[in-house]
């Protein structure tokens, strides 16, 4: 029997990435999504369209309202920084956003019987949050086998990080030899209606880096292109 | 300045006891409650009813679909189960449910500054849920300071549990003292449209067996008045 995995599917470069590593690894894709209140909805439609390329089992967009919890400039009405990372964790942290998201993961990952859940967290070409942290995912994990009737039986969960001491430009050089259309993924914080990326949100910097670093052409739709005024 | 708590607060007979603990101790709080496709709708009046009696400074009612994720039947079209209990976990168990409260009252702490948050969870006279153990709540305590800010500040999540040891007669004494009305909470996993308690499921025959111990009225409203045919 194939083993089910669950995938958080975000729509964006490195989830798609991860969801390619998980099907060249021979899983049954159960995909995950969420529609939190973000701005973002490119990048749903991204995930939407990576997931049936991917030929995944099933795809489920889970809606639930960070907004209302507040704290963030992706879900509130804060500005999105523009111009490069500071020291600090930035603005666009969504409090508890990955111990959400993996809760629910875990949650559906104990209803179809999988073990294996798949996270694009990255703890080097990351923007500073504190839930893309080794330590973090090793925490989740143990939680996970002692809140579920998995653990009590005695299997256990495995949270798997494969971009996790991955450069961007790495992540990238992975991806295009799995055959990853990057042309279809979303990582900017700030899009135009029309799903344009802004090109200088931390997320629009890090990635076009990552593809200068890969040697590999930028597929991404800016607002205006690159090198061009 | 008066110190905040996040109080998750279901509308059941322990987290109504939870919220009068957690007021009486002193804090400012901010109660959570989650509509998650349950059938136990009269639980979430229960919820409002007790969170405005209580005056607490905010009452935020989070919307999730778990019924999307399956595989209970508070959530399923599953028959719940009546009669007492068996050694297994039971169907009534819903995967990870715990867990994701949890996490999203992590974030809201994290939102509104606070590091406490109460939970009515109880490994005595409960369910046999996993996440009911003493060892779950610490394990989320430790990966919730792995996964924030407030971590990384070098403060700390602590998740009260006031409960965790008390028998459902304890926890009924103790809320009769602090002046709860265990008439305006709700138990029943299968309640009639217009609110009243079946009486039979697990948690039915868990509360009453309380209030026989404690030597309490019950002021449950039962499809049938307890006693009579």
């Amino acid at each position: 029997m194939t083993r089910k995995a669950v995938v958080l599917l975000s729509g964006g470069l490195d989830s798609a990435t991860v969801l390619a590593i998980a099907k060249e690894a021979g899983f049954e894709i159960y995909a995950l999504s969420f529609r939190y209140g973000q701005r973002n909805y490119p990048e749903l439609k991204a995930a939407e369209w990576l997931a049936k390329n991917a030929e995944v089992k099933k795809h489920l967009v889970m809606q639930i309202d960070m907004g209302l919890i507040g704290g963030s400039a992706l879900t509130d009405e804060i500005e999105v920084p523009k111009g490069g990372q500071t020291e600090d964790i930035p603005v666009t942290y969504v409090p508890a956003r990955n111990t959400i998201f993996l809760s629910f993961a875990l949650g559906w990952a104990e209803v179809i019987g999988a073990t294996d859940i798949f996270i694009g967290v990255n703890a080097l070409d990351y923007s500073g949050y504190p839930d893309c942290r080794p330590e973090f995912i090793e925490a989740f994990e143990k939680m996970a086998n002692l809140a579920t009737k998995v653990g009590v039986e005695g299997k256990s969960f495995r949270i798997h990080t494969p971009l996790i001491d991955l450069t961007k430009g790495q992540i990238i050089k992975k991806g295009v030899e799995l055959g990853v259309d990057y042309g279809r993924t979303h990582s900017c914080y700030d899009p135009t209606p029309e799903g344009l990326a802004c090109g200088s949100c931390d997320t629009c910097l890090l990635r076009k880096k990552g593809f200068a670093d890969a040697g590999v052409a930028d597929p991404t739709r800016y607002i205006k292109e690159p090198g061009k005024v």
